[in-house]
């Protein structure tokens, strides 16, 4: 089994790479797309991000095997209402949103009679909107499907083969357990990226601008996460709150104790711990998660 | 005035990248440099950091009227009682130190008698030792002097200018208001990197492997700054500790209104939070202190 029709739902920076990878990776596969906004749907005609751009719906739906809906968390279930008078009684559904255990629920209540096989290509970038997409987003990235028990066991293989075939590694986890790892490698990151940029704009006595021009000394780097878009870290939050509280939780705790070593001067501690994260990024950069260039090649560039 | 013979002691990043600019943009200036560890004078002589690389602390700074000291701040004070009996009565001692208060007390107590002007090149990279420095390191960054009240006009401007030769530009501050502005954009930043990548290391539900696996989603910006030099950065935190606990408590108290905030599925209040973070990335870009391109550039690597 493999999908001839690919229906593409919300054509923002994953829709769009979705959309644009099938064209580079599955020519023959066809593709058709929407987005609620029209604006958004005129960018995604020009930059050609699906075969065909439909002005509503369901009529984007018509004829796929298979809908990835790429919208936020929140918009979720209307979005599978809104398609649901233009499936095919076999159409597969799937999405790429960040916590797992909503989107199920979601989209089983939206599409009760539909085979839903939620799957989460770990990838992206600060950016968002129909200009943001790129066809190798999902290369050498690991993609997570979280198949329902019920599903038929070639449609989720069919699911997987797919995203194999845009660069991705596949694997396959419960929902829950999902949503507890996205939470520790990608929900806190940005929680508190987006708080401590906050934090550092509303001093009084450091200034904004100077905050801006010493930011090569590390803040620089959470700028870059805080940029994303807001409307899809909101839904993030109000979706996955359970797991993202229990890590932030834990993250607490460790940050008390930093804290608790740098009033009492404790460099014993401080040391142990500083010590012990290079492995972490070294074992990164081997599973080639990132760039092995120093300060992410940004002097390759200058 | 103008330095005609400069002085390093300690060769790593800093060390070295500053032993590599001055022959690259100022070379009629003649270099010297010295580090503690004998396998380190070895790497420096063969890269070259700087034109003569000394086994005894006085003579690499014997006949240079600019001694820089880039070691660790834990480091320092002991630096410049070994470097005491090779100076010229006017030779002018700075730093490259990422803390000013402590910096200040340190140099003024082992050197007394001479001129010193600490100075704060607002640059780095993750990697440390006698091969992480490269010429360009303080091309496009500010270097922070922050000069005591006696020391000579003149002197001042010659550590400024001599800064700017190699790149930077330069600002004057005190080092109170030095310190609180570094534990904002470079500090906290550290030890907020340092104590996520232990959190995610630790967990028992999450393995590492699966922490590395999904890094892309964020973590992974995280552990290149938690990849930087432990014992440079015990120092920091040892040495700034007022300003670093005063700004890491209003981290603490912003995020624990953001942990309130999903806690209480308030999208409102993280929305708000999240939209307003944008700007300052959008201005670091202009102020050109990091990349314009999307996940600093990392695709168009791959």
């Amino acid at each position: 089994m493999s999908f001839n029709h690919v229906a593409i739902i919300g054509l923002g920076l994953l829709g769009g790479s979705t959309g644009l990878a099938v064209q580079e990776f599955l020519p023959d596969v066809k593709t058709s797309g929407y987005d609620a906004d029209p604006d958004v749907r005129v960018r995604a005609r020009e930059r050609g991000l699906a075969g065909a751009i439909f002005d509503d719906p369901a009529e984007a739906v018509s004829g796929a095997d298979l809908v990835i809906l790429c919208v936020p968390l929140g918009a979720m279930e209307a979005a599978a209402r809104a398609i649901a008078p233009g499936l095919g009684q076999n159409t597969v559904i799937s999405d790429v949103g960040s916590s797992k255990e909503s989107v199920l629920r979601s989209l089983t209540s939206a599409l009760p009679d539909h085979t839903i096989v939620p799957a989460h290509p770990v990838a992206g970038t600060e950016q968002s909107g129909p200009d943001a997409g790129f066809a190798s987003l999902y290369q050498q990235r690991w993609c997570i499907i979280t198949p329902p028990a019920q599903a038929p066991e070639d449609t989720v293989e069919a699911v997987a083969s797919f995203w194999q075939s845009l660069g991705s590694t596949v694997e396959m986890m419960s929902p829950e357990h999902h949503d507890r790892v996205l939470a520790v490698t990608s929900h806190i990151p940005h929680l508190i990226a987006y708080t401590i940029v906050g934090t550092a704009s509303d001093l009084e006595e450091v200034t904004r601008t100077e905050v801006i021009k010493y930011s090569a000394g590390g803040f620089r780097d959470f700028t870059r996460i805080a940029a994303s878009d807001p409307t899809m870290w909101r839904d993030v939050f109000l979706n996955n709150r359970e797991a993202v509280l229990d890590m932030l939780d834990r993250f607490l705790t460790d940050l008390a104790m930093m804290r608790e070593a740098i009033k009492a001067g404790d460099g014993e501690t401080m040391f142990d711990q500083f010590a012990k994260t290079r492995a972490v990024r070294r074992r990164i950069i081997e599973f080639g998660q990132d760039d092995a260039r120093p300060d992410f090649g940004r002097h390759d560039h200058e």
